[in-house]
């Protein structure tokens, strides 16, 4: 069993990186706070034993060698950075459970067959940046760095540069290191597993997303002395087009979310009629056929009330990710290792996107999941007991050594 | 006559001091661009044989002298302040008008018995510091300038600091400078005189208007994990808010106008349910009875809407004025001003709220319009035509001139 008290310290500890306003982290990727997390994470991995490498996207790859050194090590890892308004826990959990496990493994003199490295994900979150989970896209080979690097905040600063400033630019290629596995422990950020009780998620696919960024374009004009009808209002462009992505979602209810997080309008004055409307529409599903779906409708439903309002309408896809199955040999490994330690646990399909939906495309890949309080994430308010966190990482512990072969 | 060449070489000057990013202005109340309008004003205005007091709101007031200096004077002005993306002649046409009145005058050696004065009133917009038309209120006795001075703007900077900052806070305490009468040439920001080709329209009544600030609470949380039923999305909380807005206006048509130009949701990010959403409803009519009505239904509607919803919802009223009618006297001497000169014109409702409509409760006061290419305001494609600006500047000169008792 892994050292829940050592754990938990970690987690609090790290919180107190970039803290919220409210309790909860602003550890946004690539901030100074970003930087901050990094340092402090590559300390302790460096007094867990391990050395510390980064590749050109900034992820960071911390190595406890094995008994085989030539042998492809199992990883495990998810992200340090967050939400504006994020949780402590939401990518946190997975890295730091990964360093425990390290930690524990050499309490333990243990030493496996392979090499065992623990991983922060760049840019996971895909709040500053989008898309989401970019950097392990980029070393799955699903994005060029090229691309990764010249993606701009809302104030125009570009990753590639951005990254620079942090000085997280490492020397090693993106996408070379080989892997035998990885495993990556998330909390569930959904509501199902505290409601039916069980320690332990043992995820077997991922849904998948589309982000539809909407460009809705009317005409600027004064909100008191243009007569209604010669108005070109974009704002009310997008409430229409809200409430049919709402409409739309629960048409294929119990399989799909849709919303909109992220909502601007232009030149969003008290007396000025938007002249534009921007806005990212977040489509999810775990069956490919209703993300297209949906999708096409928002583009032909959403022409049509364009249309209807003398509005101009384009839509651009700036993230995306089809349904992932996972793999079946480390799905079972979570399954045998929840068994093993006497955990409840069920199987379970995440609503989220993780790194790990990207590393499978290249690696036998799984992931493990625990409980968080009323579902609840990308909020402060994001809270989870000691003992989920203890249970999820005694998991990852198991699984990791039975795949690293002690 | 004016000299129309001149009127519009000082506008094209002017609209030169915060130039916007499409050929209109972004002289925004109170910031660098705006102290350097009012420099250059001041300039000319000295240049024009005026002496300038500022007061203690930044009003400022430049005095041509009569032939008897204790009569109470006949003002003129309006704003040079603007949207952020605003046009070059909304309010800047009233106040570089009246230089001109003044400027023809002395050309033609006319001394009127009465004292004039052009005047540049702070902060008409309200774009940057809710509500508009505050230091012409202040004036007016309709707010304090305590209050006035603790106005924020998006980002917690105070209007009294942010007046100070620009050296703008005069010696003259704000309400105490005597007026015989105002008058206030603007453009229609509207469609009716250039589609009815006019040249002048006889102002008689200001249109009343109502901002209701509205915030709506729901519960940030993931975009992907957390289920439909679950959720209490702000921002689709307002855009079933937004179309009620619309269906409010359009139920008292022809007499009444509603849209939002305001729309923020937090925290703003792609994969996260807004928690909050933040808007501004404008409601406009001629009639108080609707104005009244409209506000009281958003507020009903709106609690219906955000109960069904699960949302919390909170309304604060952050501007208004009551529709107003000009003086009879002052408006019967723009028509027959614009009888005078021959210029074709009709009565008409200002759509817009002014600084006449504030000063209009303490002095005799009337306005004159000339028209706009398209009805379009609050938009830098804004647009006038010379003979649009000298036909009002004619009418201006003339009402002026009566008043003041050549
Ligand atoms: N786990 C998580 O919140 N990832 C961000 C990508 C997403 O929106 O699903
Ligand atoms: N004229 C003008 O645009 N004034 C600003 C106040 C209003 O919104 O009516």
């Amino acid at each position: 069993r892994i050292d829940g008290a050592r754990l938990w310290d970690s987690l609090m500890e790290m919180a107190k990186v970039g803290p919220g306003l409210r309790g909860g982290n602003n550890r946004q990727t690539l901030t100074d706070a970003d930087r901050e997390g990094r340092d402090l994470f590559k300390r302790w991995c460096e007094e867990a034993g391990m050395s510390v490498g980064v590749d050109s996207m900034g992820n960071m790859f911390a190595r406890l060698e094995g008994a085989e050194p030539d042998l492809d090590p199992v990883m495990m890892g998810s992200h340090l950075d967050t939400q504006p308004t994020g949780g402590k826990y939401d990518g946190v959990l997975g890295v730091l459970a990964g360093l425990e496990v390290v930690r524990s493994i050499r309490d333990q003199g243990i030493i496996p067959r392979r090499p065992i490295v623990v991983v922060n994900w760049t840019n996971e979150e895909g709040t500053r940046f989008a898309p989401a989970m970019l950097s392990s896209g980029v070393f799955a080979g699903v994005h060029t760095q090229n691309w990764a690097y010249a993606r701009e905040d809302a104030e125009g600063k570009r990753f590639g540069d951005e990254l620079a400033r942090i000085g997280y630019v490492g020397d090693e290629p993106v996408g070379q290191r080989k892997m035998h596995a990885m495993f990556e422990l998330h909390i569930e950020q959904g509501p199902i597993l505290e409601a039916e009780g069980k320690d332990i998620g043992v995820v077997t696919h991922g849904q998948g997303l589309s982000w539809t960024q909407v460009t809705v374009t009317g005409k600027e004009s004064h909100t008191g002395s243009t007569p209604m009808p010669m108005r070109r209002n974009a704002g009310l462009g997008i409430a229409r087009i809200l409430e049919k992505v709402d409409e739309i979602a629960w048409s294929h209810k119990p399989h799909a979310v849709g919303a909109a997080g992220h909502i601007e309008v232009f030149p969003n004055s008290r007396n000025v009629i938007p002249g534009k409307a921007v806005f990212t529409v977040d489509f999810r599903s775990p069956e490919l056929a209703v993300i297209e779906d949906m999708e096409a409708r928002l583009r032909s439903e959403g022409q049509k009330i364009a249309d209807e309002m003398g509005l101009e309408i384009a839509f651009e896809k700036v993230g995306g990710f089809d349904p992932v199955p996972f793999d079946e040999g480390c799905v079972d490994a979570v399954r045998r290792a929840a068994e093993k330690l006497g955990y409840s646990h069920r199987e379970i399909i995440s609503g989220a996107g993780h790194d790990a939906c990207w590393i499978a495309r290249v690696a036998p890949t799984a992931m493990i999941m625990c409980p968080c309080v009323d579902g609840l994430s990308h909020n402060e308010d994001e809270e989870i007991s000691r003992e989920w966190a203890a249970a999820g990482c005694d998991v990852l512990l198991h699984a990791v050594l039975e795949t690293a072969e002690i």
